[in-house]
């Protein structure tokens, strides 16, 4: 049973968030499925799809890390102690998901991160590996399961939203940063290829370039005394990610004829 | 007096787009403003203002080229033969229209374009130059002019944001395209620059490059032969574009957490 | 008559520079034309080019500023008091330096700058205007005239190279840059505009970022203190630029099959 | 036993290319290694480096493959049925051929590309992996090698060149190009994080994008109906793209005061 309550942490005091476009009534469950959702961005999606009548999916790595959105009623079919590295987890998970949808699924959000800072004579074989399979190979295998979900003829015409999120390493290699922006840089390629060859078939698919630190528990433990001393606009507002990622996915939805393949988000005072 | 009406032209059957966050109500009147205002975006972004209750602004260069707006009541104050070159012109624009609206602009966007096309040989001083002035040395006045008005510290903290409408030629200068992609490259620039600046004083500039030709009546009759021919969708649906510009501008309203400084914006079939 | 006298100021202490392919025994007098040659590159070019058997041609605005080039014999023929926003006299330029080389001009250095930084607020019209025209209209009319010279008919197949010299601000808009960086960026997308619709029909448009700042008397006097810190490397040796310059010119003149369209010049220990 | 024959192939007939600076008498020997040497640019890269006194290494993954290099006497050191996306490989390759130059190795190239086009649905997830494995695991294992084998205390200075082979799917994922450019757009990242860190120590890196065919046997004889209509300047000449890597090498030769860290190379009728 999908249950319909809100979240009753982060949400912001005046909402004013991108709202959906007023849907028809419609029987037909659509589904929006959010690859490495945690106390950030991921939990902001599924409570902002949730809202909005999506049947909401997660997955995430560690086991029972889903239970605190589906016990705040957000998310309806958790994914956890998921590995996206993994080609029959992955496919497993759309093949299970699609049941819950009626086989619609209309979003799909890769937001698997795995920054790592070392020098280069430090950076192991290994965690150069295991960066990229985690931040690159995972998005490619979520990807592709995504747009084969999405133009399946069964379904009618393709149609489907796929969101990569990116980072500032998606840019450019900084020192230090060679494992990560290696996997992010080739993630936006990922992107960029998959948009330009599903883009005419229907299937939207962006890079969202996150340039600064997301609002979560784990940022506020880690970096205390930064924040502290930081106004409070220094970080990223998750809901505000999901605002972008609805207004990317409300282009989908109102046909063809204008859509975002890139765009950034950044805190007002980031240095870029 | 500020008229409520709702075009009547080009209204979309169904009323999909990113609606405002709801507002606490408020008598204080907040401004938004559009220079290079047609019967494309410019009289888009004119209905979606007007309808979120902002006092609207148009500028446009020929003589009576605004009277359709003012007709259709999405139009609050005209600034027709309008001359985005002349310091003058722009500088009492702004004076003016910071009088119908309690000195509070929120908004200004920058849509004057100047798509020419010649060999390089062919390309005369006089061509290379009226282009430049017209697509960025007017966006220069326009955008310092905003920037100066959203940072009056009598207003309070500095706010709003600022707008400018890119194209294909301002990421790459294509063969035939100097003038154009000078000028437009410029532009962007521009936009970079004024974003790093103001963006930490609480000013959000945003450049978004739109890929793709946007309908018009203008494009309706002179690619009459290749629309025929072409998806509906093939071009860019003037409604979307006011949709990514309010989806930029309620960044802004949010706070500063999250802004976006450059997103694309094209048909889902065409090259890039 | 041209003397072949060297140089006897800033000549590096062991010459190491890439030089000139041999070339067959030749009668002919081949050109090369530096725009904008100060103490900086433009010595180091005409002194490189000289070495190499090319007439040489130097234009500068400051009247006798180009004297100690001809007093140490690495100048032929002197544009002095010279203004690159003029068409008049660019077109007379070219037209007096191809009767001095037998017509054949086959290289052209755009080397003028205009850096200047102001906060947007405190950039007038007048400062934006006059940076672009130095910056980058005079790049087009020389561009334009050089590929006007490079084409023509009579002298065979067109052939030639044509450099625009770079900067930081050319790749990016900063804080403060605002004037500058329109300036070079549209400069930058006229190379690329150039080299696109001229490279097929044999002319070798290229763009050489720049990323730092270039030794000259004016930077040693002027960053003294600076300098005085920084280890010596610090700074971008001209002599070191003229290889790169004659490296792509070099491409030129070995066909068609691999040119360089851009590449950056810098410091090592430089930040980018 | 190091041969100082010169290749009787491919030798160009007037030979026109960058020379190397005239070097002071020295008994050094000094090491130049190619990871991915064939017919097309290893083979130039290992000519051009014999003729200029180097001590030559190859590495290449067929058995055999690299004999004609030895047979005409441009490699001294050949690494074959070599496997570059092996950490032992890799070390005891640069292990070895330290040995045979007095542990100076001034130049690496790595060169290895995995062209593979697929659409996306048809991309299996041992292909995105091979690709990957290949084009930038290997890169990073060899740079990373690289970077230990110059930056040695016992050598003095940190001093010398790794030089990462780009192609046009570097800079953009085209449609079906999904696996080579995640690979190639992630070897560039590799290229300039490296660049970022061990630019300011001494060690130059820098990435070249070779945006078009290459010329070699392989080449010739898999497009040959294509080329017999092309003019011959179609594809790039090895012997050209030598000279842009001996070119960058020298830039770290004469100092550290002008670098190049991204270069493009491209036939003049390229579409770009």
């Amino acid at each position: 049973m999908i249950r319909r309550s809100v979240s009753i942490i982060h949400v912001p005091r005046r909402f004013l968030g991108t709202s959906f476009p007023t849907q028809p009534t419609s029987k037909t469950k659509k589904g929006a499925l959010i690859v490495g959702a945690g106390e950030g961005i991921g939990q902001a999606l599924c409570r902002r799809f949730k809202l909005e009548g999506y049947v909401t999916g997660a997955a995430r790595r560690s086991p029972g890390g889903l239970d605190f959105l589906k016990e705040n009623g957000t998310l309806d079919v958790a994914f956890d102690g998921f590995d996206a590295r993994k080609e029959d987890h992955v496919k497993k998970m759309f093949e299970e998901f699609e049941s819950h949808c009626d086989s619609n699924i209309e979003v799909v959000v890769f937001n698997i991160g795995a920054n790592i800072k070392f020098p280069i004579l430090e950076t192991t074989k290994r965690k150069f590996e295991k960066c990229w399979e985690m931040a690159c190979l995972s998005g490619f295998l979520v990807g592709r399961e995504a747009a084969r979900s999405m133009t399946k003829t069964a379904k009618g015409d393709p149609s489907g939203t796929i969101i990569f999120t990116g980072a500032t390493a998606s840019m450019r290699g900084a020192s230090g940063f060679s494992a990560f922006s290696v996997a992010k840089g080739g993630l936006r390629q990922l992107s960029q290829s998959m948009a330009r060859e599903l883009g005419p078939k229907g299937v939207h698919v962006a890079h969202v370039v996150i340039d600064g630190a997301v609002d979560s528990p784990f940022i506020r433990e880690n970096f205390k005394d930064l924040l502290a001393k930081a106004p409070s606009h220094s970080i990223v507002d998750p809901d505000q990610v999901a605002d972008a990622y609805v207004f990317l996915h409300n282009q989908t939805r109102r046909g063809r004829s204008c859509w975002t393949h890139e765009m950034d988000l950044r805190p007002s005072i980031e240095k870029w």
